[in-house]
């Protein structure tokens, strides 16, 4: 396998949005957009980093990198249209390994009808793989992190925490109940893009997706819309299995873990109504956690009510690349 | 530093382009474009295969990225829009380092009203940078390489085999004449934008932009074309201290070297004079460098013609990745 060939492997003959002018094949792609505003997102998902070969088979490193972008539109209320993947590749993988990186994408693009219209594919000493999302929202229709009001609902969907659990079960073999269900949690998770579309008649909501935990995650709301958040942990959705993991666990995976690719959201309560017929429509659990403050300071964003009473502040503690 | 305080160090205050609805800040970027076509590319830039801290400073590495993909853009006729940047740190880069390499950046994005959008940033082993641009253009008007006929002019622009001299230089200290030419050639390319904007009344061009050296360039418009291209080895133009290498050298940086991100594109006969014009009015050099002509079978795209009259086949044989 070379590198044109390889391009050639992963080429669609046939592309399922009428939008596409151009997809792979020349220096770059076109597409074409007239009544919508264009959502465009960026990761990057690197081994020894984000994963291991213990901890991902190559399916699951394409499957979750789409993912992950997939929540970001969520998170904007964006459809999905497009992607596009770079990927820097070491020699120790095989080109079955790499066929099924992209086997890994493929699904998710055919399940929400995308085109894969470009990228780059490179040598390396390290797998990276950096995906690029274009999705669409109707004009002036993407949901920000700063349309938090005092007096809204704050919701979450699914459960948090299951995929630390998992990444945590993948790390210590151990004697786990409902191990498959965790680690596939964290393997392959599901952007809440079916959700988000039923959520169209909301007229204010904000959105942020879950990848560095909801602590950071809610924080970024409260300060973008200069507001408090107080979250209550007895409503925390946690899953079934859960509370066999340490106490000390169950609270850093569940505030601070992050890539469940869960939706931390707020709503005034005269749509929260809306929010829960789109859970049921589209088949998601769905948990009011919380609810919305003015501020009374620029300092403390997020409280967490404890079950014990006592309130505590929840800080920006999700995983900090560049830290030194 | 922080991955949440580089981020706010990098973001853009004041955004250039008048579609831009939301920059950095939310899950996602919004743009909107109703009247021109969208064209996107992306690339992948890794240490220790396509640059290392003994060839390219920090600041050469994000201006060299962000320039190898306005060639694309270029190669489709498009005007630069937007650009986001993932980006892979080893902890033994520097803050100040990790700021050039967005200052290499910036300065481009400044040059062509660029707007920085989005992005992502994680540590790493070894330092990767992929980019991903998006230009307009007017609808229908991308400029491919399936457009080659019978008769067409073929031309390119500037000199061939510059970036691979300076390559050279910079992993052989020696005596050589006008290195710092040479070296900012391979350290700090410059995309045709403008040249290309100046041809927008050609009714017929294709195009490609040489990232992998004229013969794999040339190739591919032939290929996408059906077409055979011949090329004239004394009319492929060089720069003046050229000569001073070794002869193989310079027929292997010519030909194969790539990098220099110039374009090559063909043009009806009757069209020529609006390319030169265009050569003129942006002041680059531009050379006739062959012709193309119907193609007599699927084997032979390119043909040299060579100074001793002798005509050789010229094969592919830039930079390919992943070959094993």
């Amino acid at each position: 396998m070379d590198e044109f060939s390889f391009i050639n492997s992963i080429k669609q003959h046939t592309y399922q949005q009428s939008s596409v002018v151009k997809g792979i094949g020349d220096d770059a792609a076109v597409f074409r957009q007239s009544s919508q505003d264009i959502v465009i997102a960026k990761d990057m998902f690197v081994e020894g980093v984000h994963f291991s070969r213990q901890t991902m088979e190559a399916y699951h490193i394409g499957y979750r990198a789409l993912a992950a972008n997939l929540s970001d539109l969520a998170a904007m209320g964006a459809t999905p249209a497009f992607y596009l993947v770079a990927i820097a590749i070491p020699d120790n993988w095989s080109s079955l390994e790499l066929d099924q990186i992209y086997q890994g994408m493929k699904v998710l693009g055919k399940k929400y009808k995308m085109d894969l219209i470009g990228g780059d594919t490179v040598s390396s000493s390290e797998l990276t793989v950096s995906v690029t999302v274009i999705g669409y929202v109707g004009s002036g229709g993407a949901r920000y992190r700063n349309s938090a009001q005092d007096g809204d609902i704050v919701f979450v969907t699914g459960t948090l925490g299951d995929s630390q659990a998992g990444f945590h079960i993948l790390n210590n073999p151990g004697n786990y109940k409902n191990e498959a269900y965790f680690i596939k949690r964290h393997r392959m998770p599901t952007a809440r893009i079916e959700f988000v579309k039923a959520l169209k008649d909301c007229t204010r909501l904000s959105l942020n997706d879950i990848s560095d935990g909801i602590a950071s995650e809610a924080t970024e709301i409260a300060e973008d819309s200069d507001v408090h958040i107080h979250l209550y942990e007895e409503q925390i959705p946690v899953s079934k299995l859960f509370t066999q993991f340490p106490p000390n666990l169950q609270h850093k995976w569940k505030y601070f873990g992050g890539e469940d690719f869960e939706l931390v959201g707020t709503i005034p309560k005269n749509e929260w109504s809306i929010v829960q017929q789109a859970a049921i429509s589209t088949n998601i659990r769905l948990s009011q956690i919380g609810y919305v403050t003015a501020a009374s300071n620029v300092k403390d964003r997020v409280f967490l009510h404890r079950r014990n009473g006592t309130i505590e502040r929840l800080d920006k503690k999700g995983f900090n690349h560049l830290r030194r």
